[in-house]
């Protein structure tokens, strides 16, 4: 079983407006809601490959119900603690004429000391029959930067393969806690490294203590960064798409690959073409499988040699 | 007491942001959330002036409790009747920069035939008790543009003073339903009549079996075509804050001088001066008196003549 932790679960609503004008006012053509974050997107997709999955982290009282009927209906088992406030809602709003999405995330409410304290009593007690653990997406206001090395001790304690999705001093803290992959974009390894080059800045984080690191850079592919070498995977074109949720289909990939043992080469692959297949979806968490195998063959995957690279 | 009828109940969700850029991801600084909808809106105005009220119409089950914990909050009794699906909400989306606003009206959830018979017998007990009601806001999918005429004619039944504020089939009907007084924009007159002038706009509404029609010009204060004369009012100057709510205000206005049988210049310098006062407050449905106050000797009343205007 994979465990996958949202410490900001949210609420991902999806207007589509014939176009939008700021200043003005629009009629909603559609709504949709579903349960989001970008831990219950990695479940999401886990759970299409055929994994157990089960989903932790923090929700809202005020729109728990929407989050865990919608959880219920996409069959995806979760053991969410309530926490007083509202659920954090994400608001795309659609452009039908030009397809573009604007995004209007809401910060979430605070998560007290002991429903922390209670996250990973709940943790503890299923690592015991888990094969990895993913931690996923940004923290609730007033959690401390630690919050996530936190889990990621946890998960070494119980010898969890554990991948870590975030950025800044969260992802640092991560690093050093000894994650054995983390996985920022491109952007956020060098913000939050302070440094100028992927190569360099990842290089930072295995120093720090992180055993792999894998930047993604958005449609180009990605590329890790392990003891055993370092390799970059980039899809054969361009995939046109809904890039929101490629990441957390990589992450997907990513810990599959490593629960499996799978060589990093591999990994890698099945996380582009996972990502690719996730951005041909119109929701976040979503992935056709027809997409992902017919992409599989396609990706070109190469060692990476970067000058004064630390392997 | 003073009745107001909120066919689309919503919950009014107010987002800050630093600036609003189509395309990208946006970090809301301050998240606001009340009960909404025009109705909502008249009533709370209503309720500041020292009217006693009563909120009627239907509200999503999902999204009721935010709706009716707000209602509580602010002291307003209602009677809403709950229907399947999710309530209603607008989102604004205000860019800190600027102070523009950007609207986002979701439809809301159809209303069953059983729900407008429950609200009609629900009015219908209250109506013997009441002096005024108001019907405001477009109604929920679903509904025949006869709902608003049939509320208008219960209310006539019960020989209380009935203001409509809406646009379309909708005033039409209601219009040809006797209603009291119609309450118009002067673009939503002129959309609805399909006439090029408001003159002849509002004429052909009292024609109908309007029996006073108050078209609103924005910024530029609004006229009122009755049995009595035409008069036009408006600010002395420009008042410049956020216009959503200004005609509810003026709704509320209306039917308190309607009720308590005020002249008709009376009443719409009433009318202008808290339409006014409504502007400078930061959300719908609420004013400062004093601002009040201090604008109704500023208001401008003036004969209004008009060629071929049918007195």
């Amino acid at each position: 079983m994979i465990l996958t932790v949202t410490p900001n679960v949210a609420l991902d609503i999806t207007y589509r407006v014939d176009r939008l004008t700021p200043g003005s006012s629009h009629r909603v053509r559609e709504v949709r809601e579903r349960a989001g974050g970008k831990g219950v997107n990695v479940a999401s997709v886990l759970h299409a490959l055929g994994h157990d999955t089960m989903i932790f982290g923090f929700v809202g009282s005020a729109l728990a119900g929407a989050v865990t009927s919608d959880l219920a209906r996409a069959g995806l088992a979760n053991q969410l603690i309530t926490i007083e406030g509202p659920t954090r809602r994400s608001v795309a709003v659609v452009d039908a004429g030009n397809g573009a999405a604007t995004l209007f995330n809401e910060p979430g409410p605070r998560v007290p000391r002991a429903s922390w304290d209670a996250l990973e009593a709940l943790l503890g007690a299923r690592l015991a029959e888990a094969t990895g653990l993913v931690v996923s997406g940004s923290l609730p206001p007033g959690a401390g930067d630690d919050a996530c090395a936190r889990l990621v001790r946890l998960a070494a304690a119980h010898r969890v393969t554990v991948l870590v999705d975030t950025t800044g001093a969260v992802l640092l803290e991560a690093a050093a806690a000894g994650a054995d992959i983390v996985k920022p974009n491109s952007s956020e390894l060098l913000d939050s490294t302070g440094l100028a080059d992927v190569t360099a800045a990842a290089t930072a984080l295995r120093r720090r203590g992180a055993k792999a690191v894998v930047a993604s850079h958005g449609a180009a592919g990605m590329t890790a960064f392990t003891v055993g070498g370092s390799w970059r995977a980039a899809p054969p074109t361009r995939v046109v798409g809904n890039p929101t949720g490629a990441g957390d289909a990589a992450a997907a990939a990513l810990i599959a690959g490593a629960v499996a043992g799978a060589p990093w080469p591999d990994r890698l692959r099945d996380a582009v073409a996972l990502s690719a297949a996730a951005v041909l979806q119109p929701t976040a968490g979503s992935v056709d499988l027809d997409h992902y195998r017919r992409f599989v063959p396609q990706i070109v995957v190469e060692e990476h040699h970067a000058p004064g690279l630390d392997r």
